[in-house]
């Protein structure tokens, strides 16, 4: 079976050329300070023996016929998007927080797509490479990173504006064996942990920018690749540990005269399709945040319903108020999900690409309400995650009788489980973590005003203008 | 075939008992101030042919078999409530604004379900009576009213506390033939031009409301039933007519010691299932609304893209903006729609039940964007709405060419279709008919307050509870 | 002493030639559909002898020295800022509404400011004449019109860049005896009720605007004037009178080539000048809305309560959450004004000028919440006042009864009271009425988005950002 | 002159018994992780002689008639609460954040209001010890904290009715020498960097809560005073440093069997002065976030501003649109601030009390946008102050050059300039630091919800349902 175990993952890792910069060093896979992302990745191999995800976390590959990771998988049907949505939001609700494993697939997906409609417009030859690599792919459970966000310099000029040229990543040679690309890619989330990079073009492009027009998949230790690594966690626990301490990390991924082999080389000049793939990358991956927003919600919703009940007010109408306007957050974003795989339509590679509007509605309303719904949980949690006394405090002699008698709230709720509740409320309002949530939940897959974008360009306006019209009785 | 015609539509109304009220004088249906919205109505039946409904518009009979009126049916599968979705847009599109026919619909919807369930429960006999009266419905094509909303009283009362015990409809007697009904159901729009009038209850009740759970289906002018009507139409026009031009109308309808014979009689005394008729209406009709609403956000959204162009800021980015806005309101609730019809259960009769959170999640969107939806027509159409000259002054000889003269905006566009658009913009926001949808769009079908009632009474929020005591270690 | 009865004023207005156009006749201002109108007026002469706002109704001339009304007073000092907004407040709780007289006033003290400087910077005449006719307006206690909207045509381009030019207000001849203007103004509120109509230029104006940059004070029934017009009121009552009945009027001014007598002439082509008395007509404006606007929020929290009170849930936690809504919405914006007033600045003429920031943010924070507030009495209020049956069926025989009894809410509340709320509720959500003040509210004195252009363009973000520099240790 | 040195305020400090528990230890405020909340304080004092707060940062003692910081005044006139409300602006501006000295001074200016009218009421002596207190206070130039926020329990019981009678600090013995107090306060901002703890109340008392009705200062280390401390800082930088470095500290402050002498005890069981007590603390404090919050908001400005340029996109329409959203946010909190202070009425003791209206709409503006505030700031940063790479690959020899050249955005800004600006928002959006703000400015001086309930209690609503009533004609 075509499926890695969690330390297959691993060892595969740790085997990789140190290409990692971070706090001023150089280091491999294997460093410690990476183990909390690496093990989020891991859950998504762990998870699939899962028996609540039975069903859900395979699916049989199109191409071998194979059962495999539905994190590989092509989606070949509305089915599989819906349960490629569910599966985003079962894993997310069970770590906690984004798992950082669809934006490959989400990549992949796209470039299916856009290979098989250049190919037939222009004669190119990128789908059959790209079915090689995706069986190759699916056959080695593979992780990717997607590569979108370009550094972007002055955001008011296009790729063949700016002063430099290599702040959107390019095409600086092509060579027989391939091309050599230079740039540097932002945001780049799950990149250490990858075993391939997945470059896609960010934006829509013109006719003058066709050196910028590449899409292709390499491996993330390719000579000339260079990781500038930051990593997130919360607050590192001394004594009150959880099963999960997972992180996150984000990097600029620098592309430092990379060659890429031809076969691994997905888009190369094709203007159109590469505004094309830009937009249909987003696409796939503003679906997969119809499935982890909802996730997100549902952990604000916990805390906040589990820290009114503790603070014996979980009956008032208030709470009772916000917390349905929570779930009405968190379902409105599902249902779109649902709706956009409901309606979604088969390319000519015979992948199905989810509708537009419907997913980008989804994000677009995930993204407006995600500042709110953390204050929501401030609202309902009050002040104590901002002011929660240090863990030493709760467990050392001098301290620990008078802070299990002053947390003391609702009778029937022992001081440990009421601190259990506020440090996880404080890593999830007050530490950096939740910072870069917060932010992350905003700008990924796109931030509001890109999908504002996304709706209108697509939206059919005009029939809606006719009918104004006719009830006007306008005839021109 | 079991469709009417518009026009028999017209004659069995027209032969009704007088018992509409309306101005001080007792009316019939043929009055003409009642013109307006029997006319919108009768497009229902008229639309029954219109080659873009087609198999839409109509469905195959569980019961018989036969072709009948969508809007008469009883869904039997996820596709049959997508369909009613979508049919409901469509015609609301295509009226200018409400249809009026799916409360009848919805209400027997609900009533198939409760009727068979209570059976099962209680032994009673209501489904049997439930399936010959629906059959004589499809096979007459019939338009139902649906009277839930009781006057209420004071609303911090229960029925059986509020100190005139009519204030909610009520069983006064029950006889041989049938029970004696007395009360007075509020807010009944479509009641002069329906057939029947179905009555359903309003609320959760209790062991003590006995009295007042009850459901029935009677026509609408059997005796003891009084109309008091008000109708709501946008201003007449003199001079620029449009094909359309539709009413509404809203019943006071009372019951002053009505008999119901017991063959139309679909509960009597079982709270619990009178409790859960309550809900299930509100479910049904919900889910129509996320057919309706995103129609009216349609032509919301036509006039402001309409007027920004006439007043040429069509491409200015605050326009953009606001446009996509709107999309996204209304792709939001029918996205929330479209996942209750594929996420619906069938009930033990076989009707399929929508998926209730999405269903008013839906519904709630709506609700809370309602009005801000007006303000943004209202933003990007200016004052001109509020300060229109009448209509005499762009045709009189005096002040004709000074009118077209200065209603000019954007060259290319005539001053007649200038006129046209801010006149229909003047009635969308600034008559009564105006005033009416915001409030009805807020309240119809159940205010945002009772869906997130609803919402919060039917999610799993334990579930998630659980799983932020997972992610803190608690494991009480 | 310098104060009219509201007889004078009438009388005055009686024997002004008709030019007046509505529904296809020429009529005089004695017409009984302006009595509405008119009535409203005639109250800020009426209430001059009201004990409640002694003190606050009257100034003292700085021309003269003179006891005159304040609403002809050109404001000395931040106390008389802070009482024009609080006079403004109270009538229009009075009235139950705009009171319509400020445009007038807030004109010519704009024009004090602005005839002063240019006369300072350009050695013309203009603030003498000023001075003279300012006298005389005192002295007769006049009410004026301030025309500023233009028509304007294609709002992409500026006065000069129309197809027609006449879209803007321009000077097309200078005589010797005065310049002949032609255009249109419109939304002008209380034109037909006024004795002067006060020209201002509506935007920034460029060099070649100079045609356009126009400003004057004349009769409105100067030859060549016509005003077409439209009025609104409340719905027309049978049996349920209220001592107030007023309604609104707004005219299309169309000046088709009026001579303007040098004397009254305030500026004619120094466009720079005209920029600035745009944005400060606009300022004075905005400070009257912070009185007028808080009023209407009075009148809506009323309403709000009033109805929750009588519904019997005037004290559940909702209900009180949304009054305080109101409450913050109407004081931030009358505290917007106190700030603006007290921190006033005196111009060249002595004339005290609100501050731009405080009194724009004030009116934004209006013109932002509006829809909201009405949503929330929507809200309140439930769907009777969109469905109220006619007053006729309140006192017919047939019906009287049974409205009687159905209409009853909380125990103590007569039949009658319940039906003149519910009534008045109507009026206020669902009539023309209601439609004309939502529209009205968000663009009178100026859109949301004006305001906000004129915040950013008066405030100081540069340094703000001097500020995070420093912060950030960045020097340059 | 009674002003200290920063030196006099951090030798003082330095003297006191160690009584911090922080991280395990038992400390003394010499310990360097409470340095950059010291330093802040330790801002106020040094800042008594900058030029640009000249008769800003000093008043007259109205006790003495000495020169003393306007931190240590008791505000006589409403120019003493603008002076009071700007000063905290500037400061808060010049610091960078919360400047953490307003609540002693805001307790004591409730303190001096509450001690004369209970004296007048009851007879009691607490006046003349104020007064003697004060004069020490102000001669001495003391920092003092306010403990008012009790750890609450269950929130749905009163303090007489908890488990646990301490959760609400209460007097346990009343002795010759003064009253034994037991308890613990939360939420104590700056307790570890004051002189004094000035405990108050922190909610409406009744008859039966008498024992918790008690008001004192004491010493921060007196005996049995217990501080258990966690601080936020922002990250520590290594490269690029900034002049200032501040933190702040929260303190849960035990009383662990306090002795408080007489002569320091201000309420001691008066029930209804200590509700009064509670609400007016409240409402000084209330007023000083008038001043803080609008310094917050033009941080945030800036930095909006000053990254939109840095992207070259600061005249984009939707980027003037939003610094237009936050410019009235801040300034209309501001306004209400001012109108707060113009409206302010003197007490008894001759203290003026801030209008509590204006006061309690200007925090609940500022709390309700809070989250807002920090959604547009992420929103113009975009993502990179989620994923900025550390300092060190700034400067580090291996990644410096590839650093300086992707960071790159608009030409003419520094590689350096444009790093520093994306690390103090890292700062801002993305650290301990940040959530702590947004928790604390949502929750400090009072959550919304708070305000809600002050705004509505102490509005005359009665006067809205008049109004009302009389424009229905309803005359009971």
């Amino acid at each position: 079976m075509a499926i890695r175990t969690a330390d297959q993952y691993r060892e595969k890792l740790y085997k990789m050329r140190k290409n990692i910069y971070m706090g001023g060093e150089l280091i491999g896979r294997d460093d410690p300070r990476l183990k909390p992302g690496l093990d989020l990745i891991a859950e998504s191999f762990e998870r699939v023996n899962d028996p609540s995800l039975k069903g859900l976390i395979t699916a049989t590959s199109h191409l071998t016929g194979e059962e495999i990771s539905r994190l590989c998988h092509i989606h070949q049907s509305s089915d599989d998007l819906l349960k490629k949505q569910d599966l985003t939001r079962q894993l997310c609700r069970k770590a906690g927080g984004c798992i950082q494993r669809c934006m490959g697939i989400d990549a992949l997906n796209a470039i299916s797509v856009v290979t098989k409609d250049c190919d037939d417009t222009f004669g190119t030859e990128y789908y059959p490479r790209f079915v090689e690599f995706m069986k190759y792919f699916q056959a080695n459970d593979l992780v990717g990173n997607c590569a979108q966000s370009d550094v972007k310099g002055d955001r008011s000029k296009r790729p063949f504006e700016q002063s430099d040229p290599d702040l959107y990543l390019r095409v600086v040679e092509k060579k027989k064996e391939g091309v050599v690309v230079r740039g540097c890619k932002a945001h780049n989330s799950n990149a250490p942990f990858s075993d391939e990079i997945i470059a896609v073009p960010t934006r829509l492009m013109t006719d003058k920018d066709a050196d910028w027009a590449v899409a292709f998949s390499i491996p993330a230790d390719t000579p000339g690749i260079k990781q500038v690594v930051r990593i997130t966690t919360p607050r590192e626990r001394k004594h009150i540990k959880t099963k999960h301490f997972f992180g996150l990390a984000d990097s600029m991924t620098v592309f430092d005269d990379v060659l890429i082999p031809w076969d691994r080389v997905f888009l190369c000049g094709e203007t159109y399709f590469a505004s094309i793939l830009a937009m249909l990358f987003a696409t796939y991956h503003r679906h997969s945040y119809t499935g982890c927003k909802p996730a997100m919600t549902d952990l604000i919703l916990g805390a906040a319903a589990l820290v009114a009940d503790y603070n014996g007010v979980g009956d008032s109408s208030h709470v009772k108020d916000k917390l349905s306007e929570l779930i009405a957050t968190g379902e409105l974003v599902f249902a779109a999900g649902i709706a956009a795989s409901v309606k979604s339509t088969p390319a000519n590679s015979g992948t199905h690409i989810p509708n537009i509007i419907y997913t980008n509605v989804g994000r677009y309303h995930a993204g407006v309400k995600l500042y709110h719904e953390y204050e929501t949980l401030a609202d309902l949690a009050g002040g104590l995650p901002a002011t929660l006394p240090y863990e030493d405090e709760f467990f050392g002699d001098q301290t620990r009788e008078l802070m299990e008698k002053y947390i003391m709230r609702r009778d029937g709720v022992s001081a440990e489980d009421q601190h259990r509740l506020f440090r996880t409320l404080s890593d999830m309002l007050c530490c950096a973590h939740a910072g870069v949530a917060q932010v992350g939940g905003l700008h990924g897959g796109g931030s509001p005003i890109m999908e504002k974008i996304a709706i209108r360009n697509n939206y059919d306006i005009d029939s809606c203008k006719r009918l104004i019209k006719m009830h006007c009785g306008i005839e021109t």
